[in-house]
């Protein structure tokens, strides 16, 4: 008997039928004889209506009334699928953020979950009820609904999986695990069978959709054992009820990971834009100069490249911004640039940041080597390079993306055998 | 200054156009120095949406799910209309039933409100806030939402207005008030500048399908004026504003109506139908054997008529049923034949009640004698009567139903000057 939170986005629960698929997953973990909460999203496309709604009305409107409206497309959906369990015999309820409560802080529209109180939960699992939760949502300070930001509902899984000490938070969506690369560029990429928070963290914020960053880093400080598995296959499939090994993607901590790869995968990000500020004044304060005035205008900066200058004075610096705040980039900093200190800036946009992703490369050399020797082979001209611990991140022109992609995801031996 | 409660039903709110419209008839209320609580029902056809997802879930289904499906209508509708006041300029905030909180009884789906702190909405308006409140539901003794049955954000205005000891209650609809009679049937009808509150009650559980009967219920119990008025005219235009005679029908104490008349309406209920029992036993407790198995099956009676026998034995029973449950009501008769006692059943369906309401009939005598001569000058048969303080009922064939309206509202001077 394990203790299971089950997480349903909004492709997945679409309509009725899918409403109703969904419930044939629940039910097979109820059979089973498991615990379960399961935490749904809006049917898809219904938070989109209620966003438009919103902005309709006006386009500055409170964030407090901003949730209230938009909150409601997860509550239908629980209310939904706590109908359609009964109907199959599963003793379940529905539940919304506020009756838990699923306690946030106050940033309306953005809100993060502060607390937790599992008890109510827990008393139901005892009596054998299943708890479908409203994702997305909880109960602000104000006593009024706070949602948690799109994509919202993995992190309120999370969440409620660390709260109830479950064994496992199974992420259902509408791919089946996490890959090695992007499918649709490389169809040799395979599935993993386990990944470590670590690099599902970077592999999240490089582009590989599959789970909101926030929900990541919340198992990895709770350590919740999390799945990414799909709700398309049939449920009663052979092996879709095992309890330890579910078809997916396990992310855990990297001690679950007997033989770890030097390399787990190879991300990408699109439409990244590259400034640089030509002959910099190499003084102290001088990023903050730069940096501050762009995080003000919420201009999220990227990569950041800076060399030590020869004589201590005049040096160069390269960040990237997403391509579409490229424009609104530059007119801040040439508003700076008296303060700042520097005599030009360039920039280009449209290009792309491959990233080598994995724990492996901690203790193995030579990997980076390898990336540059792969790419210049192609003739894949390199504009910046970023590294941390478990990462390489190399910035490249837009249209040799998916060459670089299917170029590493190669030399590193991910390729299906 | 005075304190209103406003409500709006679904086709008030039926798109932001017309929900910014609705903000402007609040505005207008909110500038002439007025405090404001206004209640909103669900956009039009959410609610049919929202309860025909509940009936593909599973037809019976849990009805604490239903409500926290069904309930979200309103909540979104809430949210929008505080952001569209806000965006005028007009200090507002939405409020669920939860959050204020409006106590219900454990009824799910048909709800009885049986409690509501109006402390909160007051401190606001003293802070010159309109509290924008979601209707149709509350907070049952289980912690959940509890809604109160269809129509039900009339009996929400109503008992908020009670709560917080409104000056007034506006209920805006989509006729522009209370007429002598259904306007598609005489155009001749008046609208009624003002009705009692028991008058009211006949014409709404007549068919009269302006406020929802509960709601009147409430209103007289804690004699709340209510106005019923029309969301779709111009919020500017003159007279709209009025604090004291707005354009509308007023629904009030019988004292505040100085010039009674005799007749104040003529109602009509279509798709009757008629079952006579003949040669019943008449002995104590047959009508509890009659009518304790229809309420059983919830056929919902009307018209009761029997007849004193001549020899203290055997009597004839006439009473009417919605057509749509006559063959259900003649099953469970056949069914308790032996029990209660009867030679036949005599049943014909496709009737019509019509009604005569007037609270001055009651220091008026030969009101019925007047409806009887003009039907009967028109060649209508009466099949049976009833009659109370105020009402005179009568049961026709079908076909005659709109002669027999434009007969009787022309006989008692009702018909416009």
């Amino acid at each position: 008997m394990a203790r299971i939170v089950m997480k349903f986005g909004g492709t997945s629960v679409a309509d009725i039928d899918r409403i109703r698929n969904v419930a044939r997953h629940v039910k097979r973990e109820v059979d089973a004889g498991h615990e379960v909460a399961v935490v749904v999203s809006a049917m898809a496309g219904k938070t989109n209506e209620l966003v438009t709604w919103t902005r309709a009305a006006s386009p500055m409107h409170d964030a407090r009334e901003y949730d209230a409206v938009v909150a409601s497309g997860e509550q239908v959906t629980a209310g939904l699928l706590a109908i359609t369990l009964q109907s199959m015999g599963v003793h379940a309820r529905s539940w919304q953020g506020w009756q838990i409560p699923i306690r946030t802080d106050n940033a309306h529209g953005a809100a993060r979950i502060t607390e937790i109180d599992g008890s109510f939960l827990v008393k139901r699992f005892g009596e054998s009820q299943v708890a479908v939760i409203a994702g997305f949502q909880g109960l602000g300070p104000d006593n009024r609904i706070a949602t948690l930001g799109r994509g919202g509902s993995d992190t309120s899984a999370v969440a409620i999986a660390a709260a109830v000490k479950a064994d496992r938070c199974d992420i259902y969506t509408d791919v089946d695990g996490v890959y090695t690369t992007d499918p649709r560029v490389e169809p040799k990429a395979r599935r993993l069978s386990k990944i470590s928070f670590e690099e599902m963290l970077e592999m999240a914020s490089l582009g590989a959709k599959v789970l909101q960053v926030r929900s990541v880093e919340l198992a990895m400080v709770h350590k919740v054992r999390t799945f990414v598995r799909s709700s398309f296959e049939d449920p009663d499939a052979p092996g879709m009820g095992d309890p330890i090994n579910p078809p997916g993607t396990l992310i855990c901590d990297e001690e679950e990971i007997v033989e770890q790869q030097v390399v787990t995968g190879i991300a990408y990000a699109k439409d990244e834009a590259q400034i640089s500020l030509r002959r910099l004044a190499d003084r102290p304060g001088v990023s903050a100069a730069i940096f501050g005035p762009l995080a003000e205008t919420h201009i999220n900066v990227d990569m950041i490249v800076q060399n030590v200058s020869e004589d201590g004075s005049k040096t160069d610096m390269t960040f990237t911004v997403p391509t579409g705040d490229l424009d609104k980039a530059v007119a801040v900093l040439e508003k700076a640039k008296a303060e700042v200190g520097f005599d030009a800036i360039q920039s280009e946009a449209g290009l792309v940041k491959v990233s080598v992703i994995g724990i492996g490369m901690r203790s193995h050399a030579g990997v980076a080597a390898t990336a540059f020797k792969a790419l210049a082979d192609k003739g894949i001209n390199i504009r910046a390079i970023t590294t941390s611990e478990i990462k390489i991140s190399i910035l490249i022109d837009g249209p040799y993306a998916e060459l670089a992609v299917r170029t590493l995801h190669s030399v590193y031996g991910l390729d299906k055998s």
